[in-house]
């Protein structure tokens, strides 16, 4: 049993904040949080860590990036959607088919990841294979944790040509589930089918009947945009409605599954999404940068109990850096005064807890979860002042820097990825 | 005669880019540009500067900022803005009364602003004068160059009591005035009546003959939300609009003069501000974090030929970092479509010598202007990757950080405050 000692701050709900001032987290050999408390218990016998002085929060959870997109993030954004997809998203996804440029590349992102004090996240890689592999890897190597799923875009439905061939895109698959089946227990394979109008029929078929057979979870896009959701009525007019077509190819809930954006989501489709269980990963920065004219309503959809984390959706978002993206939730929030705003504790919750339990019980301090954590100095941030731990933890996300995050944890493990 | 070499990025107007990749800036020993030219001229005879490979930007302009006011950056924003008001902005200002911690936050202050790469702020300070003396003392040390004023507030019209009595308002800044005048160039004084609603009649008349009396300039708020508005037309019926207020009592324009937000503006009102040739201040992250239901449609009165500059107005916007505050008009000007939205090269002009004009010729490249300038290593963001230096500047924007900045130079010369 060690025991963690530091200013201790962590969201057990929406809007709810424990703070233990000088507390202590006790966790077992396990890396799992026996208990947070607010002093170190009378004659302790385990090893104490003493962060004396500093925040100790539960580390962030990225549920929705791309993997290739670090290299273009802040491009394009001036040009419409559509010449951004063409102009930066295609060209540099097709560069991660280099072995050399994915893996330098993806050993950038692992270590962005970490130095922002992402210690678990969700990640679309490209349609090559080989790249995904290599990122899994890093991945394993750097004692993050993640799921991972290779792009299936086998289908033109969006303009321009299709990726990859059908029969490739669910070979590669199903070659790369096989190979992550018997790996270690941070790093494992989602499914990532794109979105609806780029996957086949077929495609999503298999990509359901994979989901099944080996229990994997499903990453994908909903609802983006009015163009998508046309492109998907057209296409399924029996269905018509994007989450029944995923739910008919078994996409949607059947396993665990997270689906991004959902702004053009109808009500019928949020509700089918919660009543499957389905994680909504909402990216305020991408709909700051490429509005397509809504917003989700996280307020609504928190009071009804859906489940939601933050996704920094690099590219279309253009930073990893979670606190900048909590600031941009709470940003868009305040756009809709219909619902009250989001709020420091609410994104808190959504960065940590709320996207974590994509992953089990991650993302608290609370008995049984993952210690997965990050140590953060802010006495910069603090000169001359007597902030509350409540204040503190504004003061880190609004105007922290990486450079604040002095160690952080996964799974009871300090990490520390090679530099690139 | 010295040649700063490396890959020169600037802005001669909103949206256009001037870009020299292996560039040379041409500067005098006066500090003063000659020439930006596209490489070394054959038998160049003086000091050559070698940033070869970096970015060479302007330095940074921040037309609007509460100098007292980074120490809340980031609270209260969940909060209404009288509440707002009252548990954080006032109670941090009145604890700059205290010498000591003034200087340790001014310290601070300075450091924070040299290390984001802001060469040149105008900042209004509290009603202390003797903070803001401290305040100009150390900016002076800097080398940073800045337009300061203690805050002026000597009428309770919007809630709450008067800061400080009209007799010692005006004394203390008659007495800061007249202690500025025969110090150096970089660092002036420039009157800041808080706003209309916070100023006595008597107050604002004195500081208009100020102004006129030394060819002070101005730098106040103007039109942020419905209630200040209210309370204007309330107290001034004749004049009925806040700039006609001002331009009443010789505060607009008559010296050059700054306002910030003008959200609630009326057509007007701008015209006015515009034939006075007053800059407006657009304090987009400020918008984002305690929204009035408006926005600055930028695009339209650059259209005009109005004078515009970005602030970052801490403590309502929470970083005095412009880029991000860059990115925020970026992003605030897409939520208004029936505008064209603002690019990266309109903000990076706003930036600096939008902004930069309140100096004189300051924020851009051009022969006569004054060398602030920026040394960026973007090696990281870069790797494997061949972009334009239009791409670059938009990466550094988006996704670049204070680290990145290598050096800074503000009028000719290298800077390095001392570290808090």
């Amino acid at each position: 049993m060690k025991a963690y000692r530091g200013d201790i701050v962590f969201a057990p709900g929406p809007g709810e904040l424990t703070t233990l001032q000088n507390g202590a987290v006790l966790v077992a050999e396990s890396g799992v949080v026996q208990q947070a408390l607010p002093a170190l218990p009378e004659g302790f016998e385990g090893e104490v860590v003493e962060y004396g002085g500093r925040l100790l929060l539960p580390g962030f959870v990225d549920v929705h990036a791309h993997s290739s997109q670090l290299p273009i993030c802040g491009l394009g954004y001036d040009e419409s959607p559509t010449s951004w997809l063409e102009r930066y998203t295609y060209p540099v996804e097709k560069k991660y088919a280099s072995p050399a440029y994915a893996a330098a590349l993806n050993r950038r992102l692992v270590y962005e990841l970490w130095e922002n004090g992402t210690t678990r996240a969700v990640l679309m890689s490209t349609t090559s294979a080989s790249s995904t592999q290599n990122l899994m890897e890093q991945l394993e190597q750097s004692g993050l944790s993640a799921y991972v799923g290779k792009m299936n875009s086998d289908f033109a439905g969006f303009g321009g040509e299709a990726n990859e061939t059908t029969a490739a895109s669910v070979r590669e698959t199903e070659e790369l589930v096989k190979w992550a089946l018997h790996r270690g227990e941070k790093v494992k394979y989602a499914l990532c089918p794109e979105f609806i109008p780029c996957c086949s029929e077929e495609a999503m078929a298999r990509l359901g009947a994979l989901a099944q057979q080996y229990g994997l979870p499903v990453h994908s896009h909903m609802a983006e945009g009015p163009e998508d959701v046309a492109v998907v009525r057209r296409r399924f007019p029996k269905e018509a409605l994007y989450a029944r077509v995923y739910n008919h190819f078994g996409l949607l809930g059947q396993t665990p599954t997270i689906m991004a954006h959902c702004l053009y989501a109808t009500e019928e489709e949020m509700e089918l999404l919660q009543s499957q269980n389905v994680m909504v990963a909402h990216c305020a920065n991408a709909i700051l940068n490429i509005p397509s004219g809504r917003y989700l309503p996280v307020r609504k959809y928190l009071a009804k109990g859906m489940r939601i984390g933050l996704g920094s959706d690099i590219g279309g978002g253009h930073t990893l850096n979670m606190p900048r993206n909590m600031v941009a939730a709470i940003q868009v929030s305040k756009l809709y005064p219909e619902y009250a705003a989001l709020t420091v504790p609410d994104v808190f919750y959504l960065a940590t807890k709320g996207g974590g339990s994509f992953f089990g019980k991650v993302g608290s301090f609370e008995a049984g979860y993952q210690f997965d954590a990050l140590v953060v100095d802010d006495t910069a941030l603090n000169e001359g002042t007597g902030y509350t731990l409540a204040e503190r933890l504004a003061r880190f996300i609004y105007c922290g820097e990486r450079q604040n995050i002095q160690h952080r944890y996964c799974g009871g493990t300090e990490i520390h990825p090679p530099r690139p």
